[in-house]
C-alpha cells in the first residue's frame, strides 16, 4: 500500500531526454539537488525572494498584529499544550482541547468583551487557534461566540453580573442549544417550549419526544454549566415565539442536574476533542429572570411585552449569533487552508523524485502537475483571506441603525460557503499530492478534513445558505442592460468585468424564471426546477464580491512593493474562476470560444511564472514551523531515524 | 455547531406559496409525509418500483453469485465480529481487523489459489470486505494479492510447498516490501540489496540508510512473520537488478528476529485497523533458496540466470502484483462508492425538511439540490461498477502468449484512478448533503473517506498512473481524420461519439506537442509544459472506454427489461461527463456553443426523471442493511431515542 508509482513513464521519457539539452529545470534555482541534503538544505537552496515577507504578512494578518505575533510565539512554549498528541483516548482528547482553551482563555487571546471593544480580535483567535487545534476552536466558538455572545447580546445585567467572568475564565462553561434532531434545518418548527407558571414565577422547559432533543450539543457532553435553550415561549395559552432561555445543566460538581439527560454522541468524523451532546429536558424549572430579556420579557405580573414584532423577527434576533459564527468559521476555515498549503508546499519541495536523467535529484514542486495543483488554491486562499476581512469590517464597522445590516448578513451567508468549500478541496488536493506522507496523523491533514467537513454545514448547510443568498441578492437586483465586450485574459479588469457580467445574466435569469413561475409556481420553480441557477446565482455574487476586495486591497492598501506578486495573484485567482465556469461562460456567449481556448494556457502560464516563488508565498501565511508541526513540514528524513511511533 | 441553515429562505418561498396550487411535488410519492412515521415507513411509501432490482443486483456483482449472496448473509451473524465498533484504542482497531481477516478466510471468502482457479472471487471479496472495514480489506489486499500472489506467481514449488497453506489460514501472514521511505515513487532507483555470499550460500540483505527504510509496509508493525523484501540482487559485483527475496521477520512466537528492525507507523488519518511499519534490515542472512526464483535464479554454484533480458523488464515483472492490485482497489473503490450513495440516498429519503406549507414534511430527496448531487454519483457509479467488471475479465482472460498484456496494463492503470476519484467525490458529496448526521463516526462517511484517501494514491499515485496511460496511449495511437458531426444530447451514440472524437483530439494535440518539442524537449514537454492535457489525454481514454462498456452491457449483456434504467443511467452518466468537461469540449470546437448551452439542463431533466427510483437504484446496490451499519440509514429516529454513545 502506499506507495507512488513505478513512473515507468517518467523514467522512460527521462532516460529518452538523457542526452538532452537545454532543460528547463536545470535552470532553475532547484537544479544541483540530491537524496543527501536535509529538508531544511533542500527548501534553502530553492528559496527566491521577491518579496518582503513580513509586509506580506502584515497584509494578511489584518489586525491585531501583536496578539498574533504573541500567539505564535506562545504556542512554541512546550509548557503551552499546543503540540499535537495522537494516539490518546476520546477521553484524553477532550481534556486536552480543555486545557488548550484555558489557555488561550489564560492568556487574553480572547475574551467574550471583545464583542464590545475589538471584534477583529475574537476572528483572530478563530483562525490562529483553529490551525494548532480545530477541537479547541470549536469548543472556543461555541464558548465565546455562540453561548457568550448570546448572553453578552440577548441578556442584560443580571445575566452578565453572574456570567460574563466566567465565561472569560472557563468557570462557566456553556452551549448553545438551538438544533433539535427533527428540525435542524428547520428550526422554527422546533417542539421545545417554555411554559410560564405564574404560581411560582418560573418557567418550565420540556422536551417532549425523541425529535425534540436539542442535538450535536457541543461542551454539553462534559465540561458545560449552562446551556441557552432556545424554546416556544408559551404564556397564557398563547405562543410568542422562539427565545432563549439560561438553563444550569450541572452543578459545581459537575454532576447532571434532576430533570435533564445529557446523552454522549461520541466518536465523530473529525473534531473528537469535542464533546457533543444530545440533550432533553424533563420540566425543567428555572426562575423567570432566567429569560433573556433584552429584547422581550415577561413581567413579575406574568405580562409578555417585545420590542420586536412577529415571531420571524424575534427568531432571527435570538439567532444572531449565528452570523458571526459564520465569520469566526470562515476565519477559521482561512486559517487551515493556509496551514495545509504551507504544509504541502514544504514537503513538494523537499521530496525529489525522477529528474531528467532518471536520478531522484528533483523536487516534486518543479513539476508542473504539482504546480498547478497548489499555486491555484494559493491565490484562492490569498483572495478569501482578504475578503474574509472585509467581511470582517463591514460586520464589525456597521452603523447602529441597522441599514447596512441586509448586506452584511447576506455577506455572511456566502463567505462561509466559499471559504469552507475551497477549505475542503485544499486539504483534500494537499492530501493527495503528498501521497502516503500526507496519510500519516502527524502531518495532520485528517485534522484538517475533520475541520473543513464540520465548517461545510455547521452554522447553516452551505448550500443552503447560497440559497437565502441568491433570494437575498434577487431581491435588490437591478439588470444592468448587458454590454458586449470582448475579454482580456491578460487584464484583471477585464476578467473582472466578466464575473459582473455573469453575475447580472445569473441574476436576470433567475428573476425571469421566478417571475414566469408566478406565484403558485414559487415554491416548485425555486426547490425543484432551477437549483443549479440558485446556486450558480449565488455563487456569482460571492465570486464578483472576492474579486472587488482583492482589486481594491491592491489598489489601495497595500504596500506598493507587494502589488506585483498581488496582481499575479489576483490575476491566478482570476483565471482559476473562469476555467472552474468556462462551459457556463461560452455557451451562454458572455466569453468567446476563441478566447475562453486560452484560459487553461493562461493559468498554466502564471502557475509556471509563479511556481519559484511558491515556498515565500506560503512562507507569508505566517504560521511558524512549530505551529505546522507536520514533519514533512519540517525535517521529516529526521524524523524517520528514529522510532517515532506517529507521534511529534 | 452542525445545524443546518435555519433556511429563510424556504420558509418565505413556502409562505409566498401557501394558497397555491397544482404543486409538483404533491403529486409524488413523497406527498403526505410526517414525522410521526418512522424512516422505515418514510422509505417504504417513497418506494417505486419500475425493474427487477433482483436482476440489477445480479447485473452488477457480475460473477461469484453464490459467494456473495453468503458474504451478504454471513455479516449479519453476530459472531461474524463484522459489526463495526468506534470508539476502540489502536490494538484493539488492529485486533478486530485481523480477527475479521481470519474469519474471511476461515469461511472460505478468499484463497490465494483463486488466482489460478477464480481471480474473480478475489476481486469480488475486496468489493465486499471494503464494505465491512477497508482495514480488513487492506490486510487481505496485502496478504492475499501482494504478498501470496507474488508468492504463488514468482515462487517455486519450494516456496509454495512452504507458504500457501498458511497464506490461506493466516499461520503465516505476509508483507510486501517494496517501497522505500526516499524512493515511493522512483522504486528503482531503491537502495536495499541483497548480496550473494558464495561462503555461505545466503543472500544478505541489507538497508544502508535512513531513506531506504520499507515504508508503510502493511501487517508490519504487527500481524507478519514473512516479507518479500525487493532489493537490488548483487552477485560478485554485479547489479542484476531488482528481485524478491523471502525473508522471515518474526518467529514463531511472533518475536522480531535478529537484524530486523520494525517501528510502528502509528496513528493514520483512516485503516487504522491497519498495522503499518517501516522496516529495516541490518545484513540480514537469508538461504540462497529465498529468492523468488520463478524467473531467475542463483545457483548453487552461484551463477546468475534469468529468463527475462533486462533490469527495466525485471523489475516490472517482480511488481506485477501491483497490476492485479490495481483492480483490487478499483473493486474495493466500487464498494465504497455504493455503500455511501445507499445511506446517504436512505437518509434522504426519511429526513423531512421545509415543504410548500412551510411545515416539515417534504424529504429533501425530493428537492433537486439532492437529487443533483446524488444522482449523477448514482449513475457514475453504475458506469464504473461495469468498467471494473470489464478489466476484470480482460485480465483475468488474458491469452498465455502475452498479446493483450500492454493494453491490459494500460486498462489497469486507467480504472484505479477513475474508480477512486470517484470514490473521493461520492464520499466527500455524500458526507456534506447528510449534514451534520454525516458527521457521526457511525454513519461511516469518515471510515470510507479514509479509504478512499489510501485509494487516491496507493499501488500508483492517480494522476502519476494517468501519466502512464496517456503515455501507453500514444505510443498505439493513429488519429481519425476529424469529422465535424452534430451532437444529439438526446442520443446517447452521439454522445458517445463526442467522448471519442475528445479523446482522439486529445492524443492528436498531444503526439503534436512532442513531435515538435523534439527527443531533446520531451522531458520540459512533458513534465514542465504539458501536464495538463497529459491528464486530460488520459481521461478522455477513461472516459471513452467506460463509456464504450456501458453501452456494450446495455446491448448484448443486460436482462431486456433492466435496459430502459441503464439507457437512462448511461445517458446521465455522458452528460455528467460533458458538463465537467464542457468548457474544453465548447472551445475545442467539438461541441457547439448552442448545443453546450442545453447540457445543464439536460442532466438535470434525467435527475428529475430518475429522482423518484433513487431508493431502488441504490437497493440494486445489493447491500444488506446490516452490512451498511450506519444508523441514518435504517431507523435513526429509534437509534436517537436511547443513550447509544456514538456505537451501533
Amino acid at each position: 500500500m502506499f506507495r507512488c508509482a513505478s513512473s515507468s513513464i517518467l523514467r522512460q521519457v527521462s532516460q529518452a531526454n538523457k542526452y538532452g539539452h537545454g532543460i528547463r529545470w536545470q535552470q532553475t534555482a532547484a537544479a544541483g539537488l540530491n537524496n543527501t541534503m536535509s529538508p531544511a538544505e533542500l527548501r534553502e537552496r530553492q528559496a527566491v525572494t521577491t518579496f518582503d515577507t513580513a509586509k506580506m504578512t502584515h497584509l494578511l494578518d489584518h489586525d491585531n498584529h501583536d496578539m498574533r505575533d504573541r500567539f505564535r510565539r506562545y504556542q512554541q512554549d512546550p509548557a503551552s499544550y499546543m503540540k499535537p498528541k495522537y494516539n490518546i483516548s476520546l477521553e484524553e482528547e477532550r481534556e486536552v482541547a480543555l486545557q488548550r482553551l484555558k489557555a488561550v482563555c489564560d492568556n487574553d487571546f480572547i475574551s467574550v468583551l471583545n464583542f464590545n471593544d475589538n471584534p477583529y480580535k475574537i476572528f483572530a483567535a478563530h483562525e490562529l487557534v483553529g490551525i494548532i487545534d480545530p477541537s479547541t476552536c470549536t469548543k472556543m466558538t461555541v464558548q465565546f461566540n455562540l453561548f457568550g455572545g448570546t448572553v453578552l447580546k440577548l441578556g442584560t445585567a443580571r445575566h452578565h453580573d453572574k456570567l460574563l467572568k466566567g465565561i472569560d475564565n472557563l468557570n462557566d462553561v456553556g452551549c448553545f442549544g438551538l438544533t433539535e434532531l427533527g428540525y435542524g434545518n428547520n428550526a422554527v418548527e422546533m417542539e421545545t417550549t417554555a411554559t410560564y407558571d405564574p404560581a411560582t414565577d418560573e418557567f418550565v422547559v420540556n422536551s417532549p419526544t425523541t425529535l425534540a432533543q436539542k442535538y450535536w450539543i457541543t461542551n454539553g457532553a462534559i465540561h458545560a454549566k449552562w446551556i441557552v435553550v432556545f424554546a416556544h415561549l408559551h404564556l397564557k395559552g398563547t405562543n410568542h415565539g422562539i427565545h432563549g432561555f439560561l438553563v444550569r445543566i450541572r452543578d459545581d460538581n459537575m454532576k447532571v442536574l434532576p430533570g435533564v439527560t445529557v446523552e454522549d454522541m461520541g466518536i465523530k468524523i473529525g473534531l473528537n476533542g469535542v464533546d457533543n451532546a444530545k440533550l432533553s429536558f424533563d420540566h425543567v424549572r428555572i426562575p423567570r429572570e432566567h429569560l433573556l430579556n433584552k429584547h422581550s420579557d415577561v413581567t413579575p405580573e406574568g405580562e409578555f411585552h417585545s420590542s420586536i414584532e412577529g415571531a420571524r423577527q424575534r427568531f432571527l434576533t435570538v439567532a444572531d449569533q449565528l452570523l458571526s459564527g459564520r465569520i469566526c468559521i470562515a476565519a477559521m476555515s482561512v486559517g487551515g487552508s493556509k496551514a495545509c498549503l504551507a504544509i504541502a508546499a514544504r514537503y513538494a519541495a523537499t521530496r525529489l523524485t525522477v529528474g531528467p536523467r532518471g536520478k531522484s535529484d528533483m523536487p516534486i514542486l518543479s513539476y508542473q502537475l504539482q504546480q498547478r495543483a497548489l499555486l491555484p488554491l494559493i491565490a484562492q486562499t490569498y483572495a478569501i483571506n482578504l475578503a474574509v476581512d472585509y467581511v470582517k469590517e463591514r460586520w464589525s464597522e456597521q452603523p447602529e441603525d441597522g441599514s447596512q445590516h441586509a448586506d452584511i448578513v447576506t455577506m455572511c451567508c456566502a463567505i462561509k460557503p466559499v471559504a469552507s468549500w475551497l477549505f475542503e478541496r485544499v486539504v483534500t488536493t494537499c492530501r493527495e499530492r503528498c501521497g502516503g506522507a500526507g496519510y500519516l496523523a502527524c502531518n495532520r491533514f485528517g485534522v484538517f478534513m475533520g475541520s473543513a467537513h464540520a465548517a461545510m454545514t455547521a452554522e447553516g448547510d452551505n448550500s443552503v445558505l447560497m440559497q437565502k443568498v441568491a433570494k437575498e441578492r434577487l431581491a435588490v437586483f437591478r439588470p444592468a442592460k448587458p454590454e458586449p465586450f470582448e475579454v482580456d485574459l491578460a487584464d484583471t479588469a477585464s476578467l473582472h468585468k466578466l464575473l459582473a457580467a455573469r453575475e447580472n445574466l445569473t441574476f436576470g435569469q433567475l428573476g425571469m424564471k421566478l417571475m414566469k413561475a408566478g406565484k403558485a409556481g414559487l415554491f416548485d420553480s425555486w426547490m425543484l426546477r432551477e437549483s443549479d441557477l440558485v446556486q450558480a446565482a449565488a455563487r456569482s455574487y460571492a465570486d464578483r464580491l472576492v474579486s472587488e476586495r482583492f482589486a481594491q486591497v491592491i489598489g489601495k492598501h497595500a504596500d506598493p512593493a507587494l502589488a506585483p506578486v498581488l496582481q499575479q495573484l489576483y490575476h491566478l485567482h482570476l483565471l482559476t474562476i473562469v476555467e472552474a465556469n468556462l462551459g457556463h461562460l461560452v455557451t451562454t456567449g458572455l466569453l468567446h470560444p476563441k478566447v475562453g481556448a486560452g484560459v487553461s494556457a493562461a493559468a498554466a502560464e502564471l502557475c509556471t511564472q509563479l511556481g519559484p516563488h511558491t515556498l515565500q508565498l506560503v512562507e507569508a501565511f505566517g504560521i511558524p514551523e512549530e505551529m505546522l508541526s507536520a514533519p514533512i513540514a519540517r525535517d521529516w528524513v529526521k524524523y524517520n531515524a528514529y522510532d517515532n511511533q506517529g507521534e511529534v
